[in-house]
């Protein structure tokens, strides 16, 4: 028996075609309602039949759904809670998969009605890759999926939410949107900055040619280029929208990079040593912890002996 | 036929190891002599069963070789040079590995005797891993080789090193040894040493806790830990060898994320939009000239698939 009636998707790029992929293969739903802004996006998800239905109106697609899921730039989350509002159920769970949280509370709260169940998540989750045909069935499988309930959240909402991540193969954790921000800022937020950074500082660069770069990237570039490869609208929107936290990481990311640049300059080897063994434990955590893949070079070889 | 009676593999690590497992699989020479001062590493590497000959001996090692090819840190290059040079054969080539060229040059130039044919190369090529067990035959397939002669080097003798590298799939290319520095310098050094920066800053807070980091890692943050698992000794001599053009790199690196941080506290969407835009092309164009993988997550989920 399906969990649930009706779930509405509001955006069905990576993340929003993902989740109706896992839904349908999971049979989480009885029928998904795919909603999308564009309509050549909105074509595509049909052609890919990742829905039951479409269109192209938030205010239509939510009615009667049992839970409305906003997988759109976190920029664009006041607007979209403002025009699905006066129509959704009674009893529905309204939520979103937006990598900030403090933004998106306070651009939805204000709009969501009475009896609606307003629990924001963001799933750990994610490609380089965007648009409909970029999602695939299995991409939340082992990952973490955050929730940030406020504090008189109905519980049996929270756990009927839990157990729709945890039925794609996601763990779930509860925290406070402020920490999530914070907790986000230096494993994800900065990492993608500093990535567009190298590579736009690589790209300027007069005395080294592009294709020289392009060419030798794969002795350590080419690991910053997956991440600089995503999506510019929904980084913008990241960036604006989680804008303290990152400034502090950016803070300490750049005081720490001065210190090291000293030890350059003045030969410091004790010190770049130093610094440079203690960096090994973490990743050999982060395999151990199922996060990452333990095989050389993330597994590239594997796939080479492949072609 | 053997292109090589006898090869000598001054230092096998990671990379030692792997162009002896290609010799071996290519049939590029009938004798491949192991040289390392670690009598636990030779060990190992005789277990492997890597070589034909082993020795601790860098002076005995190198007699009667066609072909000594040094992989050792290039902060070891001169000392290197200095035992082997009264026991080099007229007419060998001399070779070596290191991510720096100028420095090797300056320290191992002064040793080289006359009629011997020192040439030094960089294959762009490697994993995160170190030691004898990382190799493996094939690492260097489609990768490039660089090499950095003097003007007044021996065609014969760079035409031969050029087409060992070939044998072991790898493309060449030559280059003076101060562009060279340059080019590693935007290409792996700087990559490197952000990534050791990012992960110390992330291991540094008092507010994110590291399980928090490690959970959620998968979010951006693994991808820098591959690189910062890298072999501590080998950088920090990339640092102290590479100064200048590392130096450079980090001025304008710097430079431009005071840049990125200015435009994300006066809420500058159009600029980070912008940024975020431009980088995508180049992974694009890393992906069509094979030096990365297409698969989306550098194909983590091929792998995943297979669990």
């Amino acid at each position: 028996m399906s969990e649930f009636e009706r779930i509405t998707l509001i955006g069905i790029g990576l993340i929003g075609s993902s989740i109706a992929r896992d839904i349908r293969a999971k049979g989480v739903a009885r029928e998904i309602v795919v909603c999308t802004r564009s309509p050549e996006t909105l074509r595509r998800a049909e052609e890919l039949g990742l829905g039951d239905r479409y269109t192209t109106s938030a205010e239509d697609a939510v009615r009667g759904a049992d839970m409305v899921i906003a997988s759109v730039p976190v920029g664009a989350s006041g607007a979209v809670a403002e025009q699905i509002a006066p129509n959704l159920k009674k009893g529905a769970i309204l939520t979103d998969v937006g990598s900030t949280k403090a933004s998106v509370i306070s651009q939805m709260t204000p709009f969501v009605p009475e009896g609606v169940h307003f629990i924001p998540g963001h799933p750990i989750a994610g490609t380089e890759k965007s648009g409909p045909d970029a999602g695939f069935a299995g991409l939340f499988k082992g990952r973490w999926c955050i929730l940030t309930p406020s504090e008189d959240a109905d519980p049996d909402a929270v756990a009927r939410l839990t157990r729709f991540w945890q039925a794609l193969g996601s763990r779930v954790d509860t925290m406070a949107p402020d920490h999530h921000d914070r907790v986000l800022a230096i494993v994800s937020h900065l990492p993608h900055i500093i990535a567009y950074n190298i590579v736009g500082t690589a790209d300027d660069l007069e005395t080294v040619t592009q294709s020289e770069v392009i060419q030798y990237s794969a002795s350590g570039f080419r690991d910053f280029t997956r991440l600089a490869a995503s999506d510019p609208t929904m980084w913008r929107d990241v960036c604006l929208h989680n804008r303290d936290a990152i400034l502090e990481m950016l803070a300490r990311f750049s005081e720490d990079l001065a210190y090291l640049q000293r030890a350059i300059r003045w030969g410091e080897g004790d010190k770049l040593f130093e610094l440079f063994s203690r960096t090994r434990d973490i990743r050999r955590s982060i395999v151990e912890a199922g996060q990452d893949v333990e095989a050389a070079d993330f597994g590239r070889h594997a796939l080479d002996d492949k072609s």
